[in-house]
């Protein structure tokens, strides 16, 4: 193919996106701790041709109170699990550079990465939630700032433990009973502020090198953090003018930072809800609305905005000293995102919760098929994404409708694949395979 | 079946539990590496009825220098992926309480758990060497006595989090849209020496209640743990003596600790040398010895009695100093068994390297199928054993053999299954599964 191609990720999440999706008469309550489900939703996406799938994490109990307590399975044993179950498709998941040691989760997606057969993506998040601290035997949560410095100094430790290994330190040299070069082979020896780490790791160097690098954050802090490290970019945008400005933002802040544009992607979510005609589309997000409990949307509003549920009123907008807070260090950009969402369109609580609901702050598109195809292709050819990240309102339905009729659309308009032409991920997104930043001839050995 | 029954894990490593098994032309010199050779190992174990499979772990490099320096998957990954290629045996890995943390450990496994139906063992050690302290940015490893105190916390917090959901939490009422049920899910607030942990888990009751919880230090400390915790314990004996004696004292002190003997299952290893003739196996015994490098085992015997190359001679015995030194504190109770089998048969250290070399310490039986069931049936019917961590020498050759020849003759004397009785761990080595020992009725909750 010649033409610029999109990228496809399938963001796989319990019974679907939309928070009252579980509530569908064909979707099963407890897919989220079902490993067959998220087996089935892959191998949908890679029969489409999708170039990856997807798993967010934290480590709390998602949601509070009455109304849905969810638990999660740990995405790096889905991870192994779906490579089980798949050839050829990116599997992605989410894990905390605040909340993990770099040598035990270098490791672990260097194993992801083995098992799949160079497969392995890891979207590095920072962990913003006094939840977690609180899980992880700290009083508080670290400040952003300190956050996003760790993360730093753990990406380099993973990328030198992954290059702790050359490409070719393992020989199996039955003959002369030399397993692997000890010359190829090395310490790191790293001193750092957060990490003191001697390696090598006790993996060889993954099939891609590293995992492909992920990203999700839009703070200003996750943006620097974006655009030097990240090679892939999942954010949230609702319109067209906000995400063709962080493109051109992200793309030319890479560039600054000696980076090529095309090794950063960046996919904006994008949550279709698809009919047969318009009517069918908008009945279907009625239904899945209509399945809400406004009261546990409102909590978990209020525990997102970190306000008291008393201080939020359905049928009035934002208070003014709520939206003020949320400008405060420490705060998500998600949460800026549903401010200026409310703000824009002047929304009641209850309508944001309305807005909110299907999709977390993320582009909400309702309509045909082809109506869904535009809009990709839109935002594709006008400078606002390199691909999409897919989130199904409901799972699998939702990811099925847009498998079976909008893939076929795109693929008509020559933008997305009809078979993989690689093996691994890096492939698929045409991102280039690093070189070993050690110089490994000569260097002191283990 | 009414008589006592056997029970058998296969421990998996590599090409094998011989440190030349790799050598052999019908070896993969990178199995180590190679997920499928562990879903096939797995398999013949299933096929074979053996209750369960096991990952050993450390995070450092194996090995070092010239000869040999292996790389090892993440054993909780492969986990994952021989779940997905099995149905009913068990499932069992070793990780570390000093290198990981309560909360996202414990949900790793209640995930393994999860998805695996009820199969998940963890094998809890406290991991004693100085090069994992300085992978985990500590400048030295913690004293044995810090670590058990840590491992005993851990497992406490592990447990409570465990717990923190009721075995019926999830209730998935779509009418009354109630995902999960607030009263049966509950915060653990635990406050130790080591940790501060709010929860709840992210991740329901796992199907077992816990995971087999499994240990295999010999230890003063590591027996004490043992008794109070473990409900297999794989160890290392030379003698039917020793056997005995640690079997008499572990289940004294198991009983001493208000538990039932009979869940606490002693497993000693043993490598089975199979051959149809006696000289058949000795000869194979013989071939494998052949292939070790002696330069690469006294490489890995001076770094195991944490000593310079130089102290030791291969044709000589152990220096007295050498001796005394693995008598101080932090010592593994492996050194010990080391230096008693080179006193007790006073061995030079070539002799030693030449017993080692087969089984890292563990009983190396050489002989026809009958000759090898006879030690075991020994072993079994003599209070030493209630069951067998079955060492293949290669693999999955030494596996293959042991499942053919010797499980048929163990199934001939009754003391084998021939079928599995239950779906789970716990069934497959009858032990109940644990209640919760969280009072959840009228308890706040998150």
């Amino acid at each position: 193919m010649t033409t610029r191609q999109l990228h496809l990720n399938a963001f796989l999440m319990e019974a679907g996106h939309h928070e009252a999706a579980w509530r569908l008469p064909e979707s099963e309550a407890g897919a989220g701790l079902d490993v067959r489900h998220y087996v089935r939703l892959a191998q949908i996406a890679e029969a489409a041709r999708f170039d990856s799938i997807f798993f967010a994490d934290g480590a709390t109990v998602q949601g509070s109170g009455e109304f849905r307590i969810a638990g999660q399975l740990e995405p790096l044993t889905l991870l192994t699990a779906v490579a089980a179950a798949t050839e050829r498709i990116g599997l992605i998941a989410t894990a905390s550079t605040t909340y993990n040691d770099p040598y035990a989760l270098a490791r672990r997606f260097a194993t992801v990465d083995h098992v799949s057969g160079g497969r392995a993506g890891w979207n590095i998040v920072t962990s913003a939630t006094h939840e977690e601290a609180a899980n992880f035997s700290l009083a508080e949560r670290p400040l952003q700032a300190t956050r996003y410095e760790r993360a730093d100094e753990f990406l380099q430790v993973a990328q030198k433990l992954w290059d702790s290994w050359a490409d070719d330190a393992f020989v199996g040299d039955k003959e002369r009973g030399r397993w692997g070069d000890p010359a190829r082979i090395r310490s790191i020896d790293h001193e750092g502020r957060f990490f003191q780490v001697a390696g090598p790791l006790n993996v060889p160097r993954p099939p891609q090198g590293y995992p492909l690098l992920v990203q999700a954050g839009a703070s200003e802090q996750g943006k620097a953090f974006a655009a030097k490290h990240a090679e892939a970019i999942f954010v949230a945008h609702q319109t067209l003018e906000q995400a063709q400005a962080f493109y051109t933002e992200i793309k030319g802040r890479a560039v600054a930072a000696g980076r090529d544009a095309d090794h950063v992607l960046v996919l904006p979510g994008i949550v279709p809800i698809i009919g047969d005609t318009e009517a069918e589309a908008t009945a279907l997000a009625r239904h899945l609305d209509d399945l809400r409990v406004p009261e546990y949307g409102l909590r978990q509003l209020a525990a997102f905005l970190e306000v008291d549920e008393s201080e939020l009123d359905l049928d009035a907008a934002l208070p003014d000293h709520v939206v003020e807070r949320t400008h405060r260090e420490g705060f998500d950009s998600r949460s800026r995102l549903v401010i200026d969402l409310a703000q824009r369109e002047s929304l009641t609580v209850r309508q944001l919760l309305g807005r909110l609901g299907g999709g977390r702050g993320h582009n909400v598109v309702i309509g045909t098929p082809v109506q869904v195809a535009d809009v990709i292709e839109t935002w594709f050819t006008q400078g606002a994404a390199d691909g999409f990240n897919v989130m199904g309102a409901a799972l699998p339905s939702g990811l099925e409708a847009f498998a079976d009729t909008v893939v076929p659309i795109l693929r008509e308009r020559g933008l997305f694949r009809t078979e993989y032409e690689g093996t691994t991920l890096r492939d698929h997104y045409g991102l280039p395979r690093p070189a070993n930043q050690l110089d490994l001839v000569g260097a002191d050995v283990v």
